[in-house]
């Protein structure tokens, strides 16, 4: 229970600033309007050290992604009877909080047009620069190794300042390798906010492109699979 | 009287330093003029880090903060008998912070008409992107209910490196959800500042808009214990 | 001994860092021209933390700034027959670094035209943003004020990770106060590189304005005076 | 063999994110395309955090330069029956870093025209602002030096948050010092990504520039040569 208690307040807090950066950034009239990638990978990166401490304390591993929990049971990292709980918090908690974000940004989805330019989904789930089937799987296996290959060696990481370390992780993955498909290394950060997106009744929505949802599932699944193998292989 | 020492010298250093950032980038011909919203929430960060520590070291709880003082003591966080002189503290400190701000800026709020595009209001007191009251006052709910609630989740917040996490913490605040009304989150940190821009006299003066004020004493306060009644049944 | 070297080498290391920043930004052709006053800020205030490091290990106590050393010294807070040899380094390791500057920036000097648009002196000493004798001196005054304040409330700042605190604070004094004068806040910061510029042969030199080099002179130290008396008073 | 494991994925790693950095400012249509400065430097900051974690966790001292390992062994802080697994896994890990950025941006690398504005071998390997072999030489040692000299002043870098700090050190010494050359000050970072870059396929492949890499392979060493000599002279 304390599992899913910290996994669905983690992701949730980390969704609420993580789809709030994005809402700040795309909608009109917010003080962020056309803020800069340095400006959303510093953000998320923050949103996700925040998560991290929100979950260590409430008593889960602060995983908050679904491409951690499974690669870890499978490698004998995690216990197999904690991952249905912990799945259940990360997806449940990046619905809830897209769903806040939607409160917090009302005036502004008001008086912002979604239409095809995809803004509004872009808010809540990830969309790849240049559309490439087989490049975007690739850059988010590429990206979620990267990720969970580091995380692996940073110890013990939701004590302490370490959770700080973790943002900081997220925040180069974002300016380097996530300027392909926009990082979404974490299929509940993107599911969560996209099924959000598109059961929810927001402004001028448009559509939630699950045509692409498989990538940001997929790839970040086989990535974390291949950091936790390979670190497994080596240490 | 630590209590009251700690928070007015803490909330002081925190308006000096955040209305100071404020004064760069609104007044002419700074060194700062017109940078974005990322500089504004990095240093509004910093600023509360620096508050932190000066108001740990002098011996109160690091507070700084109404929306953090009153539910604490509702929910038996922080006894009763401290909170009028740490509310004491925290505005008159804010009010201070915000009169030195004027004299050090003052060759550059003399180059500056304020009229009413409002910009040197805006240096002290908190303004919505979208005037929308209903909106306003739920951002600031949400805004500060996410601070509380994540700053009860830090552990002791005052000692060794923990005021920088308290500082990346306010900075993520107002990259995401503070974008739309400017993360007051604070009622000391807006009431304050806009008394002193009141009654003090300022070159170029235009309205303390004083008809929004509640929402920066409302939202906050009502976040705050929100925050704080989810952190005691939660744990 | 130790003091004078420590301070010699982390001074150094300071304004290489800080006024190889300037170079970055003023001259032409490099990677860094025209970059911003938050790049300005952050590189200054990591190249404090950097300098902090050095001395601290060499074995002095890392002030680098005579506006430390001295009010320290007035409150019986360091030992008089320490403050000469501190000084020394100081000035001395400001003239050194900024020398170092000159030839890492050989070409781009070259290429850069220096008369009175400043650019070039700008890379060495600081310079208002409006001229007002006056305020500012106040500037300098209230800065350093609130500089050397925060600093004797972070505990011991040359061990752990307390140095990245200070860079950090160097950082939140520059994008708030600072944004008048360029937040010298430290006599020897501005001193050394000044008479570096004055008597070195650069490329395209303009005038070193020393009719201002009072302001960054008297400002600080009477700030820090001012800090050193109040936590005296305080604690 | 841990020292060339540690040094090979630490490595592999920061040229994974720098390269991947490089790639997401340079190459067409990504969403960082055009960042900064300050972009550049703070992600090849983290991008070295993250490498000293992996490598010192995997048993590594965390050099992932030959300018650091070198230099070290020359003054006795480094066995010398080391030096050559650790050279190995550097070269080794930069080669595959860069290797992987390719397939990450694949259909980046298709949409840019490389030819000689020379934008798709700046992803990889440095370029100096002027062209002066004189200067940049000069560049690179002493940005080197001062790199290795604030290194060895760090304390034991590789556990805690003390990777974090040599984060920060890449990043001043990027917006300072590293504005002329682009801050090689590692003849792995630079010669180990080249070589890639000539010998592997990629889209639109201009001169790999070989006339240039004496610079970040010759002032680098020379300059860590000093950092060292000087410690030992001075401790």
């Amino acid at each position: 229970m304390d599992g899913f208690i910290g996994e669905f307040f983690g992701t949730a807090i980390l969704i609420l600033l993580g789809a709030g950066t994005g809402a700040g950034i795309n909608l009109n009239k917010t003080y962020a309007k056309g803020s800069g990638w340095l400006f959303v990978c510093l953000s998320w990166g923050m949103a996700v050290t925040m998560g991290v401490y929100v979950a260590g304390l409430l008593g889960s591993d602060g995983h908050l992604n679904p491409a951690v929990t499974i690669p870890f049971a499978i490698f004998g990292l995690f216990p197999w009877n904690e991952v249905l709980p912990y799945l259940a918090g990360q997806f449940l908690g990046a619905f809830c909080g897209a769903a806040i974000v939607m409160v917090a940004f009302g005036a502004h989805f008001k008086e912002t047009k979604g239409e095809e330019n995809g803004n509004t989904v872009g808010i809540f789930a990830t969309m790849p620069a240049i559309k490439s089937p087989l490049f975007n799987f690739l850059s988010e296996v590429i990206a979620t190794f990267a990720f969970v290959f580091i995380l692996l060696n940073l110890g013990n990481f939701t004590t302490g300042l370490k959770p700080l370390v973790v943002g900081f992780l997220i925040f180069v993955i974002g300016t380097s390798l996530g300027t392909t498909t926009g990082f979404a290394i974490n299929p509940a950060r993107d599911w969560g906010p996209r099924f959000a997106y598109t059961i929810l009744p927001v402004s001028n929505k448009g559509s939630a492109h699950w045509d692409y949802a498989w990538v940001p599932m997929c790839g970040p699944l086989i990535g974390g699979f291949l950091a936790a193998a390979l670190e497994t292989a080596v240490h």
